[in-house]
């Protein structure tokens, strides 16, 4: 993070406190978590977690929900928000905003670009990017550097590629999409038919269609369709070495949390969140709302609004009542074992 | 997919029907699930699962198998075939041969090849590879764009990288193989001896030799043997994210689904599967024909034939019993509650 | 691996052994397991597993640990030493070092240098890296090809980056570090905050901060911190595929294993070891000197030397005792009701 300067002032105006308690004048220079901070930091209560440390923060300027009852130090001045977390966000956006090179529009002249592809000349195309025949790049995208884009490959406006993404023939990326480093678009689905003691390969031969406001995690990999597409929907967020099968279908808003995985033709509705490393059969469908737990494994539908957990999945309340019984196993069985001596006797 | 039409008489003679049924002239110029298929579109019958949709589909033709009962719509026309889905594959492949673009033999003047690497007149390289010294293409083989190929590596004939694939120094890929974008051939093992409280590298002197007619998805690593070979049989298909460690043997015609995850020097026998998100112990052997379920975790030898899950993975129906009586813990402490208070009576 | 020969007595300097036995004046030209090994090869008994495999190993050469009795075969040179695999890695070192080209210094002409970045004279950037604006690279410093160093990086001296990794803004790379291929450091952490029924995007303006001698593995990703940094600490190596989210601190010596995970905000002690597929969930603390068993899911702290296993996990030895009684549920549910036909008499 390179170098920045923010007066209370402009902090204020940026969060929009409902109320506000102490005196600086000095602008703040850096972030920290409460531990961490100085008198030239800004810091945050984004969980009560950490409520504790708020009052030994040495933090210059901090955000704290409204319900906090809090009287700053010297020289301290405290925002109460609505919601700490997000207007640090604000802030950051802001930081980010004031320090980030955007790189310029044009294309560098390292790029291969074949002379069949279509890029705005308000876009930008950095070192060593390869665009093949019948690719579109609108307005505003940024591609960083070794990226490749496929023949046919649509990469809507605004949207953002990382150094080394790369989007495969025929996929359709919407508009304010931001795709990390090593994402893999439009990989073939893992699909075969057992002939003769062999597997042949059954052909990918759709693609994947990307909505708006997408956000993809490094190496991160979604398989194309065997026919038809691969759907993402608008605004959901994939994070880091997530595997997405051929033909699942994303609704909205959904967040999978690291090395989720998914496997083919299963359907996840809106607002779905799967935990880290949890994984979902094929053919199956999440109902919107549903939150997977980290590890779990889901075999089969889910209503809308199930919170689960284990492998295989059930009821997150049921499963934690039934792993709380299964570790007195060890004591079940000396139970079991006095009351067969009674009956002995 | 760019634009194709097939006829029915051309679809009959790519499918090689038991029977047909149904009156069409017209071609279809599009594939689709049932549920979504129109007068234009092909479509059939893969998986029971969805056999009441047939009623109800749309499409101007279905493939269906031989034993459904099923009297075609108006214009529809039906091929009755022993495998639907194979047959559809079949479709798949043809339809990929009319829109593909192999890419012309040569070399794109972007990349980077050694004078000391021999590349196959027939073979292609495209933009921005890098072919170190001592590597050998052959003949059919399509580097797309992007990848590396390490020193003294061999690929073999008609194999197909696409872009962003990397094969380490002295690696030997087998013929008609396919490797998805990401995939890393070759990178060490992870290997150390700790000697005064640091971990020392054990250096990963060896390579890794894949067989003929693997395939393996994005993002999927393999890494070289300490010394020797860490070995892929011909055949075996790997899906995406998956790791292979060093000294691993995978038999012939395996099928390892997405981040499934194998340690060190273990050996996989033929028609081994490995399910998605599974993980096997290093050291260990995995019998002809195992199939081990979905996020199992096996920790010692499992003999031919063996069908496991869970971790540690033990055999599938047992597992399902004993799963379907731990979900019972609540209802049988409460018996065993009831049983003592006999007894204090 | 190209040709190499030593002697016995090279093989002596090297592994230093306490005692030795058996007669034989040739050199050996390879490296075998026991069991594949022949006149010409050297081998070892690194795992008291194999160790019935030492009477019938034709090694010409073998390194056994010094409380193994065992009379050599004609021609056959035995090195009785304290660690056999300790020992076997310092002759892979040398074998390593007769082999290896290391790539001379200096800067591809294909790779794509900002003029902003420094570039040690004595560093090597291979072909098609891309080093931008303010990047550092130290001397000793070795780039394959197709790198990417972002804008304000460092890399440490003799660090060695293999082709393919990715280094975006700001991080920050020790010395004698070593990263695979697809390594992505840097990423954006996956946060965000509910707004209006839409997640929106907290910037994550922090970096990485990456230790002396630490190793990382293929195609893994450690994300950059929501602000300040994500820290690996000195001679930790870290296997491939494997996610450490934002603002995770790991310490010295610790071990990560494939696939394994950590969540956001989470802590590692020194000497941490993280079985494979294994995962911790987001702020809490792991104690020094912990080892958490394969696919392990860690919801909680755990104090230091801690051994667990299981999702939720638990104490290891708990664990085994609780897993060992669950399959013996059916016959816990007979026995009850066989408790419970005497009362019904």
């Amino acid at each position: 993070m390179r170098s920045f300067s923010l007066t209370p002032a402009e902090i204020e105006a940026i969060v929009l406190p409902v109320q506000s308690a102490g005196e600086r004048p000095a602008p703040i220079t850096g972030l920290a978590s409460l531990e961490k901070a100085t008198q030239t930091d800004l810091s945050f209560l984004g969980n009560r977690h950490y409520e504790k440390m708020v009052a030994d923060s040495g933090a210059g300027i901090l955000l704290l929900p409204t319900d906090f009852a809090y009287t700053p130090k010297p020289h301290q001045k405290i925002f109460f928000v609505k919601d700490p977390s997000l207007a640090f966000a604000l802030v950051c956006e802001r930081i980010e905003r004031l320090c980030a090179m955007k790189p310029a529009p044009g294309i560098h002249p390292s790029a291969v670009v074949d002379r069949e592809a279509w890029v705005s000349p308000e876009a930008s195309v950095g070192p060593l990017c390869v665009i093949e025949a019948g690719a579109i790049i609108r307005k505003g995208v940024i591609l960083h550097a070794q990226d490749y884009i496929g023949p046919h490959v649509t990469v809507g406006a605004d949207t953002e590629l990382k150094p080394g993404v790369r989007i495969l023939t025929d996929c359709e990326v919407g508009e304010r999409c931001i795709f990390h480093s090593g994402v893999v678009v439009g990989s073939d689905g893992f699909g075969y038919a057992l002939t003769n003691g062999g597997h042949h390969k059954i052909p990918q031969i759709g693609k994947v269609v990307v909505g708006d406001d997408v956000e993809i995690g490094a190496n991160t990999t979604i398989d194309r369709a065997r026919f038809g597409a691969t759907t993402i929907g608008a605004g959901t967020k994939i994070d880091n070495l997530v595997q997405i099968g051929h033909n699942v279908t994303i609704g909205r808003n959904c967040l999978l949390v690291a090395q989720s995985g998914v496997a083919g033709s299963t359907t996840l509705e809106d607002y779905v969140v799967l935990g880290g490393q949890s994984g979902l059969a094929g053919h199956i469908t999440i109902g919107a709302g549903s939150q997977v737990a980290g590890q779990a494994g889901v075999p089969s539908n889910l209503p809308p609004k199930s919170i689960v957990t284990g492998t295989p999945a059930f009821e997150l309340q049921k499963a934690y009542r039934v792993e709380a019984l299964k570790r007195k196993l060890p004591e079940l069985f000396k139970r079991i074992e006095a009351l067969e001596e009674h009956f002995k006797k």
